[in-house]
């Protein structure tokens, strides 16, 4: 018996095929936001969305070293101490994993099943990605940057450590902050534990957790999370185009109480304040609709409205918030009978959310707006 | 329309059935401890396994009120502030959800469908249950107490604010406590914030998160989550029998690394050191034997081994710990080809875990002994 045999390629759910055991454990250990999460400014620990590809690492930040390398002018490495006394910034950052959505997808491409919660707002506080190479000096022949986690696995045959490539110019532009706290307290393990890279505007994907090495490269990186993995495609058979930045999306606080085994809604005639946050890894959010009658018609909702009780406190730290979610409301006025909500957002590059689900088959960016049903009684 | 119409009785799967639409839903909310974090004596924020009925509610600390009444001699309430000023304990409790193993089950009932890591492991602060019972006097003729938590939904047709009785020498003499703290911190909202019931050594159902009353009443409790919801049936008419105390359950780290999809376990040939916890709820773990050859042969676990890297700081608050999971160790020699690992516990009431499960409709208390495929390469 071989690795290979028991790491085989994707596949697609064939038609009507329930979700499968293999998902079924991955949804078990991985985990969404549950909606009313959205509720919170910041999401509070254990909130966030997680997704992890092999396992959370054992590690320790008293002997943690981040290694900066490659086709550089003085290779460095670095000890939490010695981050820790360089020039520091907090980010608040929607993250969203690039999955996200795709288990409602037609074929199901087999994988993590998201839903539509795989989404969740932090504030990271560590150092500019920029800083720390501009200490090493990028040579001129610089391609690309590698970040390498301390999580292995195997993933279609390939065994690997977790490494996700980045453009020189996307490296040092982005914004990106190699952190070591999450809202105020060091990264629980899950999201990184000691240190892990944050990419502002990007899926999860890019944001390396565990992070301990960074390697410019001379060449394009052709390692298995970007040359294989987040890649968008139709067959299985072409190359694909690099999944990258975060697609917009808005999403409301499901109103009113849900059934248990359902979740279907149930909410009380009258006005209802609907409530929900939208993003976009692209460009700024410019307008977020919404449809209290399945999509016929469609009413703008109020951007950066207050937000509900337990919220967190107000604007992002040092107005760091450009790639953070946007508050928004609307008040329906609910009459009684069985009711479909729908929600889409706009970003002022002009994307749009789709109302029908675009189909890829690797499941990645299916930002269609989300539906939900509500008995009103 | 009516709420009944869209909450329904549970059923059973199908043969064959994959894991449904409604399952996902709630597997994609809730979610289980990654068994890698057995490492932790302790589970860090966000590992720790979390079932919510309904919805989070929105709560806040400052007007938190906790009325204690009933068939008592002065009826009371407290603000958190009062709380903290009483006599506060800490205890370290392992807590499981009653429906973990449900997924593994045939036929699978359709719940939440948990695999075997709905477990975790948390210090939890506040005030003896018995202390405020005492403060408000109990009556001769109580029965029973109930806990009413402020989630609220829907469940086979039954409108219901989240609630659990206790009969009152169990929440006399359980040591339950009324927390406000996990781990040091205030509870997390998945948690119960700000304040929730933790009864040690029962399953998780039976610690009502945010609590908001307790009420002793001169009859037994017959609601929904005692009566219909938590019982051991094996046909779906019967009354059934309570839903109490965690049976005897041990799980492994899994040992080496993953594929991505299946989970699917590699690990290299030569001594592996294999590391888990047990628990029950019954009485003191007394054994754990681990079997690396599908349960032919069986070797004595070495109990209260020393944790991994990565872990928590030793002994439970105060040795308040009766209820909290034991570390247990072995090392196999792996020799290359694929093995079955298998491990299971005995506490000292006699109990042990069965290697095949037994079944009920419910899908409650699977204590089956967990089994790891892994290829020794």
């Amino acid at each position: 018996m071989t690795i290979e045999q028991f790491s085989v390629r994707g596949r697609l759910a064939d038609t009507g095929e329930g979700i499968t055991g293999d998902e079924l454990q991955l949804a078990a250990r991985n985990h969404g936001m549950p909606l009313e999460g959205l509720r919170y400014d910041v999401t509070p620990p254990g909130l966030h969305y997680v997704l992890v590809h092999y396992d959370i690492p054992a590690t320790n930040a008293a002997d943690w070293l981040l290694e900066v390398g490659g086709c550089v002018e003085q290779p460095l490495s670095f000890g939490l101490t010695e981050l820790r006394a360089m020039a520091r910034r907090t980010v608040r950052v929607t993250l969203e994993c690039a999955g996200n959505g795709r288990a409602t997808l037609q074929p199901r491409p087999i994988s993590q099943p998201w839903l539509s919660e795989a989404v969740g707002t932090a504030e990271w506080t560590g150092v500019l990605l920029a800083d720390l190479l501009r200490l090493a000096g990028v040579s001129e022949d610089a391609v690309d940057v590698v970040f390498t986690g301390a999580d292995h696995g195997v993933e279609r045959g390939v065994e690997q450590d977790y490494q996700r490539g980045l453009s020189v110019p996307e490296a040092i532009e982005s914004g990106a902050i190699v952190a070591w706290e999450m809202n105020g307290e060091p990264l629980p393990p899950q999201h990184g534990y000691p240190l892990r890279l944050v990419l502002p505007g990007w899926y999860g994907m890019a944001s390396v957790k565990w992070l301990r090495s960074i390697s410019v490269i001379d060449h394009e990186f052709e390692g298995f999370q970007n040359a294989v993995a987040y890649r968008f495609r139709t067959s299985a058979d072409e190359p694909g185009v690099a999944v990258t930045r975060i697609e917009p999306r808005a999403l409301l606080v499901p109103p009113g109480f849900p059934d248990f085994m359902s979740r279907h809604r149930f909410v009380a005639a009258g006005t209802v304040p609907l409530f929900g946050r939208a993003w976009s890894g692209w460009a700024p959010i410019e307008r977020v609709e919404v449809s209290t009658d399945a999509g016929v018609n469609w009413h703008e909702a109020t951007l950066d409205a207050a937000v509900g009780a337990g919220s967190g406190a107000g604007l992002g730290a040092e107005g760091n918030d450009d790639f953070a979610w946007r508050a928004f409301a609307y008040d329906w006025e609910a009459t009684p009978g069985e009711h479909v909500l729908t929600v889409r957002a706009y970003d002022t590059s002009g994307r749009e959310q789709p109302i029908e689900a675009e189909w890829n088959r690797g499941g990645f960016a299916n930002n269609t707006a989300q539906r939900i049903t509500v008995l009103v009684t």
